[in-house]
């Protein structure tokens, strides 16, 4: 007698032939992501290449109850596609279609396998650009399900504010359109933004409508270190109150700046530094940068070294972005156990002096890096995850950090999602509210098949 | 035998006493808004003054299943407020207090009843204001519960935008808090961002916490009047496009300028015209006007004339946003029948000049005004609805200015809501989502007792 699982995947084989796989390295390369989670293998694999195909996958898998998994490029640093419960992922890398750009409306509608670097080099002719800009090379679809962010949020916002619309195929296998490609409406309720952070767990996005920005006249990178940290954290502060609308203000502690170091070659002085990006007309951007080299220098900034050489500033966003990779050069064989926290920026100093206390305390080394503008960072605890006083002691650690932020009124995650990690703390932050989210996880999946064992079922 | 409605409102009563009211007068005020909806008594209507009023109220008339419509300003235009099916009309406006204002994060946390006024006669000293401005001195609660927004929203976008986190009684008699102080969070379904726009359906908001913004260093109003409406609509787009971030874009046509002229003594040109306003310092503000003066005169505009004085903006937007009371002057006796679409921005001037050519043709007067940096704009048919073929006719010239925007990838509603005016279009946008926004209301109000009949019940 065949299972459901197995009916499921002859029938759909008979559909789609070569692009379903069973083959081990193809489960593997979905059974795991970024993140520290150990690898879960989907039972197979299909590669979706249009709307039609998700909807045949999603509308099989619940009329037998087997579990499906969306994926695209695997960049998820918490755990969110590997199939828990195994039965399909659900693979829409394919799906890589730029549908239309709409150059007067700033507006781009695209598959959800495109990725951003992708759809940022179709736009470079236009004079446009999608600011999201998390790192990693990910997919739009992929992006809004962890309701992404980044470097230039503090200016442009998250993907919660960019993506305008979405159509997605639910749990049930419907087709369904969120959203209009408008800047306003107020008919009904918002399911783009329910859709955007549910982790694929209320249904598979199959394409995305996102805001776009005009390339600015002016871009200016500016690099300023800082005698200590608390003045680093309290300049951005200072910053965001004055209402300067930077377009970038990162922070990498002393420990940031040598990995950057080393493994960018970027000759920083060892300090608490600041990264910045200012965009506008080049009277405006210089006079956004006199501002903030003003308020920097009233918080022990110096060295304030601006330009507008797009070499400066590619190598400057590169190094900023390697930082998580640049562990090799800190302490040979260790990897990084990456955290996500974000508090109200009255909070943000604080926040970020007790965590390099905490690491100071530690026998562990750690780098802290933020989107500090946003009262967002990252201390990344640099273990080798095969000794377990290490993993530990990360674990503490990291607990410690959560209930600070969460304790300070701020959240458990500003921009990595919760993914497998972190279910342990969605009803620490949100209380009965989980109740809520669950209720409509078992209304609009009934079965119970969209990603499960995650957010909707768990916490 | 009592029936379970009269059971409530007596249990209510004995713990309310003379909060709990079924005076003629008291309920005739709760059972009408500024729409054209008739008015529907509610049985009997209670004032709550906090939070665990609120639940009280909804705890009961869940066990009961009796009908609750929260109510606040009653500045409704649509009939949100009005209670459909009777029951208990439940009124927040007591609930006023501004609980904390958090200038350092630029947030404030203030109860569901604060008007936006209210909030910023509090805020004037503290250097902040709270954008978002519907025109009426709506409730935050309400301003919410409708996803409203108004002029500024074209730079500081609408409540969707703005409001950071919500406390919600939900209608199974929970209390929850959704959402956290801090700018960007991954952390759940967006619940927030649910509760906003859903017109009071899915549980009633208690508190909410929205952004603020610092009172800029200058700003600068400027009227500007074209030759054409298309010249005018056509400047408006080529600003956008531009990136010049503009706070007020406002569109007027002869008619709103005939309005305003009569109702405010404004003494403008009879000619199609723009509001506009800028934010920022002496120099960028100078920069942005000069800009867009120049962009405006390439379309036909002139007497470009701006002014940093306050009187000067005052007055400016006191009559903007009074040509919705202005029609006596205009025609004595009418009302206007107000529509409310917004379409993506390289629709806008084919949209208004559409909507202008379905009036020229008909026997109604119409203004047409907008937030058109938005692609908003509304076309105001003055009636009297007591005359049939009057009242016919508007219908007939809005039902074809929703087709169209909706044709256009536009929506029927930009700012307004649907309450109980416009729910046959909710499916003819939104299609089968429709069928999922039902699935959430019924799985979050199994006993269909919030605002009953409206959004998630009918469409």
């Amino acid at each position: 007698m065949t299972s459901p699982l197995q009916q499921t995947i002859e029938l759909l084989k008979a559909h789609f032939g070569e692009r379903l796989s069973v083959a081990d390295a193809v489960r593997d390369h979905h059974g795991h992501d970024m993140s520290r989670q150990p690898t879960r293998l989907p039972d197979a694999v299909v590669f979706a290449e249009s709307e039609d195909d998700v909807q045949r996958v999603v509308a099989s898998c619940f009329e037998h109850g087997v579990p499906v998994t969306p994926f695209a490029a695997g960049s998820s640093m918490e755990g969110h596609t590997i199939p828990l419960r195994g039965g399909i992922s659900l693979d829409v890398s394919r799906m890589n279609r730029i549908v239309a750009v709409n150059s007067e409306d700033f507006d781009a509608v695209v598959e959800a396998g495109v990725t951003r670097k992708q759809l940022n080099t179709h736009l470079r002719d236009m004079g446009l650009f999608f600011p999201v800009d998390p790192g990693a090379d990910a997919s739009l679809g992929g992006m809004a399900s962890t309701r992404a962010s980044g470097t230039t949020a503090v200016r442009y916002g998250t993907m919660r504010e960019n993506v305008l619309a979405l159509r997605v195929v639910t749990p049930t296998g419907a087709v369904i359109a969120t959203g209009r490609r408008v800047k306003k409406s107020s008919t009904g309720y918002d399911l783009t933004k329910l859709f955007v952070g549910a982790e694929g767990t209320l249904g598979v996005i199959t394409e995305v409508t996102v805001r776009l920005q005009p390339i600015p006249e002016t871009i200016a990178s500016a690099i300023c270190t800082f005698e200590t940290m608390r003045g680093a954290v309290e300049a951005v502060v200072a910053t965001m109150q004055s209402g300067i609308p930077v377009a970038r203000i990162e922070f990498l502690d002393e420990v940031a700046v040598d990995a950057a170091n080393a493994h960018s070659n970027l000759g920083l002085k060892r300090a608490p530094t600041l990264f910045l990006e200012f965009h506008g007309s080049p009277r405006w951007v210089e006079e956004q940068s006199q501002s903030v080299a003003a308020i920097a220098a009233d918080f022990g900034g110096s060295d304030f070294a601006w330009s507008t050489l797009p070499e400066d500033r590619e190598r400057l966003w590169k190094a900023r972005h390697e930082t998580i990779y640049a562990n090799q050069s800190l302490r040979p064989g260790c990897k990084t156990y990456t955290t996500d926290v974000c508090v109200p920026i009255s909070r943000l100093a604080e926040a970020v002096l007790a965590a390099r206390a905490d690491v100071d305390q530690s026998f562990l080394t750690a780098k802290i890096i933020g989107h500090v503008g946003d009262g967002n960072f990252h201390v990344g605890y640099l273990i080798k995850p095969e000794i377990v006083e290490e993993l530990a002691e990360a674990e503490r650690l990291a607990e410690r950090l959560y209930a600070r932020a969460m304790e300070m009124g701020g959240t458990f995650s500003g921009e990595h999602g919760i993914g497998i990690t972190k279910l342990p703390y969605l009803r620490r932050e949100h209380g009965d509210a989980v109740d809520v989210m669950n209720a409509i996880k078992a209304a609009l999946d009934p079965a119970g098949i969209m990603n499960p064992g995650k957010l909707g079922q768990v916490g």
